[in-house]
């Protein structure tokens, strides 16, 4: 299996540190492939919460995803702390694709890259809207370098 | 946002039940996108455990999970079970693709489809090796129809 | 540590299976302890959503988790599957205490029991109310044997 | 229900900021109650392993958990960082009983406070072990003040 390399550090702008948990790493004992995608969730939400765009209570509009995946290229393990960088990679008129990596704490390689495909919805009806202005600045802000 | 239709019911041969936890929702009130890749973690390794290839505790070779991906279509909740489908998709030397889709129970329509590719190593060393004949015959059988 | 020991399956009256899942074994093999509590919520709500009295998404009141405890006997693992016992130990103006057995598939000992104490509260206060008679005679029918 | 209040600040010497996930609230929008037990699993392996005592991979002894319990006081919630105290309430010849106190970050008012209860084992046998002498020291320096 050949693959596209990962991105590096170079290619984000905005960082997050998250810390391991115990229960994050599995029987062989790494973190499990399902936790990423809990840290993908929660550096999404956090960014557009700290910008002030989402407000998961009571906000509108509110993301729901639509579509992930990810590449794993070296294991991680509790109770090691690793940093996500993230990026936006495309804006549609209802959809925003951001793409995440995962790197180990002060590591200069990737341990993994996945992508995480966001729908903006009305939170009543849950139809897709168009994204709003503020939040269409502040996503063009991130734009994949 | 076009994209490709999910598969039927009917591309699938091998099925299993798994109910929900009351944990699987998340803050909008449906099982969060996390939680699929629970799912197809528990269909891909309990087939294999089932079918006597895959020893969690003290087998070889043993699967490592190098790339996920789903699309979602329709929202699921707990306390509903749901049904996944399973079937291979393509095998290579060391690595096999899974097509797994999840139906709520009953539901003709699925609610996500994703794939997961395992590559198998050796337990001690990480080290891809080549699939077993054994392993191989029971992959062929659930190819994708 | 002498402890008491565990109650036997003769005093449960409500039983119900749960799966087990690959992300529940944690890095010794074996569930992990946070595991036991995502059981023991989904088997006091998922009866408490049968017995149509519990209503997620609107009903009302709700319950609100106030105290829970776990006592570990013995190991359980991924894939084996395991059965809960569950009953009703104490009901109080507000809050009912609930308690629950975990057993291997088929095993005459626990493998742990734990107590789970929800408090009903009014959905948008989020204030205590008395247990409906309705709650009330469902509960009363489930008491420890 | 009257409880005995919650211990406060003062009570611990050893804190633990925790940083909570999108997938830790559930359907009510809080913080789930099965969330603070993967906290406690975390604060109290992380100060074993950074005191140079446990050692998840490789080390003996391991800590199995044979008991837990917490008392919910106060709902928290995603994006909303914790601070966990931890404090020894009681040494035995082979188990430990912590105690933990969750703060929303920077609040006065404990939200939870949890008990947990390691035995130390053999990793091989997993029959109980004396704690070693160089554990004991470490654990009586972090007493319940």
């Amino acid at each position: 299996m050949r693959r596209e390399p990962l991105k590096g550090r170079g290619d984000y702008k905005v960082w997050r540190d998250i810390g391991t948990r115990w229960s994050d790493n599995d029987a062989y004992g790494h973190v499990n492939n399902t936790i990423y995608y809990q840290w993908f969730d929660t550096a999404v939400n956090t960014w557009l919460i700290e910008r002030g765009l989402l407000d998961v209570a009571a906000g509108d509009p509110i993301g729901l995803v639509v579509e992930t995946g990810c590449r794993y290229a070296r294991p991680l393990s509790y109770p090691d702390p690793v940093e996500l960088g993230l990026a936006v990679q495309k804006i549609g008129s209802s959809s925003v694709t951001y793409l995440l990596s995962v790197f180990a704490k002060g590591s200069g390689e990737a341990a993994a890259e996945g992508h995480f495909v966001h729908v903006y919805v009305d939170r009543q009806s849950r139809k897709p809207v168009p994204i709003p202005g503020e939040w269409r600045r502040a996503l063009e802000s991130i734009r994949l370098a």
